[in-house]
């Protein structure tokens, strides 16, 4: 019964599009076509979502003078973070953590507020809204990694804040600062183990059967 | 600068991915193959996430009496969330909320304890090991579409009492039963959309511009 299958290609460019994702924070200044952004924001909104709940707002900044004060504030926590690391705070302030002047589009991803009213797959687990908004973003980073462009999620910055910035109402979140845009190189690994801040282990250490393996 | 774009056929596979994965409920009796199952989990652990943390584990389920032990948590809270529903009851009830017993394969993904050592990007947003982990499973969800299986995200449940049928340290958390299957159909549209539940809105309402919008 493979009559639900995706010809071999297909297949290939899910795969492909899963292995080559990168979280980028370099870009080069070219812009993005607006049809491929709809499809971009249209992936997105395919997302499911528990109950059907659709718990997403995108914010799409044009503006440069709101742009450079975004950028402000993730340097603001940028900072604070890097206090926070103790004894790995000047490895830290070394790596470049986001790309959100350079970029060609840049999307502030939130979830909405009145989420409470929402039952249905979150009476014990109310994190589903964000785990839904994040399956939405996935969707993003795939298909433009399909589309030949680099995203990054960036979410270092203080969510009240940027909030304010942008008037959202008490009970909302915002959750990611997306960079999008064109760029020169996709990393051949995640930036963080080239950087060698940190080494990925294997799907080994975290797969168990019948039972949690610590 | 397309030289990053995949070819068409590929890209096609992205975006038919997204646009045809459902979540399932409805499986019919046929095995998943190890090696497809491996890739699926494979899928998963490609996923980007906040600091490298990795903030995921997946926990096979092959025993039956788990399985059954599993299908009855999910119906207390079943009844739970039904009660909690109020007026809706009845019609909560009508729904097929998940396909636990009848999928070839069953995956609990949980978040990891000693999260809280992870700091890199989760200072003013701890949340995002769960969006990390969401993205993992996105990627399984689109993965296994393209390859012809249904899944399906169950979080009706009670995470400390799944954590104790699991074995699973204080501080981790369980946010995921994952239903994996071949299907006779996949859903045309949302489940809960065809049974009348809900109405999902068209992305237009949910897109700004530089600033929030009710």
């Amino acid at each position: 019964m493979d009559k639900h299958k995706f010809s071999e290609a297909e297949i290939t460019g899910v795969y492909r599009a899963i292995a080559e994702r990168r979280d980028m924070r370099h870009f080069i200044k070219q812009k993005i076509p607006a049809d491929t952004l709809a499809r971009l924001l249209n992936a997105a909104h395919q997302a499911g979502s528990v109950g059907l709940m659709q718990p997403w707002r995108f914010i799409r900044i044009t503006d440069l003078p709101l742009r450079k004060q975004i950028h402000h504030l993730i340097d603001e926590e940028r900072q604070l973070t890097a206090n926070a690391l103790g004894e790995r705070q000047n490895d830290f302030m070394k790596l470049k953590v986001e790309g959100v002047l350079e970029c060609a589009e840049l999307l502030v991803v939130a979830l909405p507020n009145h989420r409470e009213q929402h039952i249905f797959g979150r009476r014990t687990l109310p994190e589903m809204d964000i785990a839904s908004t994040a399956c939405a973003i996935q969707n993003i980073w795939l298909a433009a990694r399909a589309e030949g462009l680099g995203m990054g999620w960036v979410s270092l910055f203080d969510p009240k804040k940027l909030g304010a910035l942008l008037n959202m109402p008490e009970g909302s979140l915002a959750i990611a600062i997306l960079c999008l845009g064109h760029v020169e190189e996709f990393y051949k690994k995640s930036m963080l183990e080239l950087e060698n801040w940190a080494t990925g282990k294997s799907l080994d250490a975290f797969l168990s059967e019948n039972t949690w393996k610590d």
